[in-house]
């Protein structure tokens, strides 16, 4: 970043009281009118795809071919987002008209509505520099919900976010938002005092484990806590059952192009396959593993951070195949060892390496999985390889549906499809929030709390619980969801 | 309660023990049949509810009256929230069927649904000894949401607690519920520990500031933190516009008849009541309030808190009436200040005082109220008396809004009516959670998170995310929301 302080960052007073400035206002902004900023965001974006793309491709190394392809992805996600604040089933109306004969007593007039819980610190992220950073799902959830964005930038693409705030600010100003709905922050120091401010209502946050525990104790210890939604470490664990053997070859590259894609910089990488214990399949492994391409990681602060991890691994594992790091970057490393071994140091086995790198379990009996299974921490994807009548199956999916977000049959945790059905987050340490997610339209519901209007005039009342449901939106009325109209 | 242990109350290793043995179970259960051990239970109180009227009026004092219509309430809550666990629409299920041209990449087959987050602990509270204690509102939702509960009783109501615990326990049995589904347990270093232990996958309380703070520290200090569901204090405060000044003696009358309630121990009491100054008033209150009969507070510990309490409020505000603490129980005071004076002390004026006291604002000018409402902490209930075109009417009805859980016009906030309109929450103090309610259907939505079945096979689903649809609930169906065939 230049000397000068970039236009999109007024600093963090001014942030946060203009944020606070804002607040009502977003939050009684119809959803249509909010929509709008978010298409707008879209659009803005969509037309200087190439300038983002290219600058993006200078602070993160990645290649244009992905870059291009997550700004597609931002930008629908933010108009996936406009689509559902509009049609507002999301907002949960529920009305009871008032029934003196109630059996618990007369009912009175009774409105439900979910309202904005005001202004947001968002915490971008690395590895998504645009999805999970300035512009992506935290932000498009907050701002569709009703909610100012205060965004602290990731120090790994700072002129990129600068530039996306930038563009982000022209669209919201063009679209007629207040001023105060979006500020770009870009300390740690500012991210952690906007926290504890009493005008930041929520957090959200994808980073470390480390980083996200300092912040949601720090948002959890304020005199008034606030809810703290960050997604941290995973290793994605994957269970080949016998009866995928048979798919051998195909499962075995479907895994190593997985784990190495991206240069293993995903969340959702697999950081650990159980597989039946087999010396054939690790021969495999490693030739498969070998052909894998050099690719740059993110940062040399990255690389740094996993060349240690790396070196962790190869006291507590078998080294497979040992990757390498030279000019052209990294290529990736595999571990193996026995569920036997692993059972004695679970911890270590459920870490998360941020890098080309995953550990195979091999193991003799099909029940083990079960039993391990229970133990995991929780963990944004799980998946199985097998067959359906596989008789381990119908047991072991139910234990990874209580310890995963997302279960997957046959396929990869890479790729996260952004749609009402997709679900990232799961318990401890993969998110500090397991009963939200932070992609789709349902991750709306982390920044806005219910609020019940009893007997006020249908005049007085907001849009969305009038009888006359001008918003034409779902309402549940009298108890029973109702479409509009 | 007797020297030997009552059966209820197996032990703290041992409840954990059982609820973590039968969380698959309950989780995997099918809604019907949850909601068939709800309303068992409800089944089973009605059945006893002489009984258990009597063993109440004994341990808490409160008027048979008003207890017999605590056990309905109870068990209509029991069974509304067995009738919301059937309709299945908070399962919140969304189906996206695999899309090859799905705008970010091909979409492969994506479920979503709600599961159980496993074992709660629900703490109980004093006030309500059926709908916030053994068989009250957590209870319900969080075995309608399939977890098993291990509740902490209230020592204010020991017996009551065993008998009403001994009921549950025998209609889970009779029902079909697995063993571990239900049990108490009655200490304070219990409840901590229990909130401690990493089988227990969330907490849920009513009670004291101080007490639920204290609770959800621990929660939110484990290694791996879970929701804790808190409903702490509140001042529920009224805003008296000058336009209801019209029908000022049914205003007065009916907020004395609220603040006097049921010994002034409802967290909804209204604790603040904002009115044009005028000494006429004043005079008018201090005759109503004289007119009060004396009525006898749950038990000694709380009499005592509350004299503290009053003398707290005496040295802050002018006393317009002083109760007294005799024989026949303690009979209401009531002080009086002015916005100004207020203004220097909005923490001593936002602050519970758990018994029949209430202060009296005087103010000059209505816009004064709004900029108060703009500082209000976070409430369970606000209430505006006036007439709807008063013009300080909808700015103030917007501020409330964003700070109190429900906002009442022209009416009282005691009385929180059971119905899928309610909201029972706020930001703190009035909760630990702004996010959700405690009261109502909705509640269900605390002990669930969400997970996605990735190309998951029909046979391999639970059954609430196949499209042959065998719960016949609500499903998004490639994001349209789409009622039962």
């Amino acid at each position: 970043m230049s000397d000068r302080p970039p236009i999109t960052q007024p600093g963090l007073d001014q942030a946060l009281r203009s944020a606070a400035r804002a607040a009502t206002a977003l939050a009684t902004a119809e959803p249509a009118t909010r929509a709008s900023w978010l298409r707008a965001i879209a659009d803005e974006l969509d037309a200087h795809s190439d300038e983002l793309v290219a600058l993006a491709q200078e602070e993160t190394r990645l290649p244009q071919a992905r870059l291009a392809g997550e700004v597609k992805r931002t930008t629908f996600q933010l108009r996936l987002t406009a689509d559902a604040v509009e049609e507002g089933s999301w907002l949960e109306v529920a009305i009871d008209h008032a029934d003196p004969d109630w059996p618990t007593g007369p009912r009175p007039d009774l409105r439900r509505v979910l309202r904005a819980l005001g202004p947001v610190l968002v915490v971008a992220a690395s590895n998504f520099p645009f999805a999970f950073s300035v512009a992506g799902g935290d932000t498009a959830s907050a701002l569709g919900a009703g909610c100012p964005v205060v965004l602290k930038v990731h120090p790994g693409h700072p002129r990129l976010s600068d530039r996306t705030g930038e563009l982000v600010l022209a669209a919201l100003a063009e679209a007629g938002a207040p001023a105060g709905t979006f500020a770009l922050i870009s300390s740690e120091e500012d991210a952690q005092a906007a926290l504890r401010d009493p005008r930041i209502k929520a957090g959200a946050f994808t980073g470390s484990i480390r980083g996200g525990r300092a912040l949601f104790d720090i948002a959890a210890g304020r005199p008034d806590p606030v809810p703290f939604y960050g997604e941290l470490g995973s290793v994605n664990p994957v269970f080949v059952l016998p009866s995928a053997l048979r798919r051998q070859s195909e499962t075995l590259s479907g895994f190593v192009g997985s784990y190495t894609l991206g240069v293993g910089q995903f969340c959702t990488k697999p950081g650990v396959l159980f597989a039946p214990r087999s010396q054939g399949m690790l021969d495999e492994l490693a030739e498969l593993v070998g052909g894998v391409a050099p690719a740059r990681p993110l940062n040399d602060r990255i690389a740094q951070g996993f060349t240690g991890r790396l070196a962790e691994l190869s006291e507590l594992w078998q080294p497979v195949r040992e990757g390498s790091h030279g000019e052209d970057g990294l290529t990736p490393s595999l571990f193996a060892t026995t569920i036997d071994e692993a059972l004695n140091d679970l911890d270590g086995l459920f870490e998360e390496a941020f890098g080309p790198a995953s550990v195979v379990v091999g193991y003799d009996d099909p029940a083990e999985l079960v039993a391990l299974a229970r133990r995991l921490p929780g963990q944004l994807t799980a998946t199985v390889h097998g067959d359906e009548d596989d008789p381990v199956a119908p047991e072991l999916l139910g234990v990874l549906a209580a310890h995963a977000g997302r279960v997957i049959w046959n396929g990869w945790p890479t790729g996260v499809s952004v749609t009402w059905a997709m679900q990232h987050g799961g318990g401890w340490p993969a998110t500090t929030a397991s009963v939200h997610t932070s992609v789709g339209p349902t991750a709306l519901r982390r920044f806005v709390a219910p609020v019940a209007f009893q007997d006020v005039p249908e005049a007085l009342l907001p849009a969305a619980v009038r009888d006359s449901n001008p918003l034409g939106i779902w309402q549940r009325i009298d108890g029973k969801l109702t479409p509009p109209a």
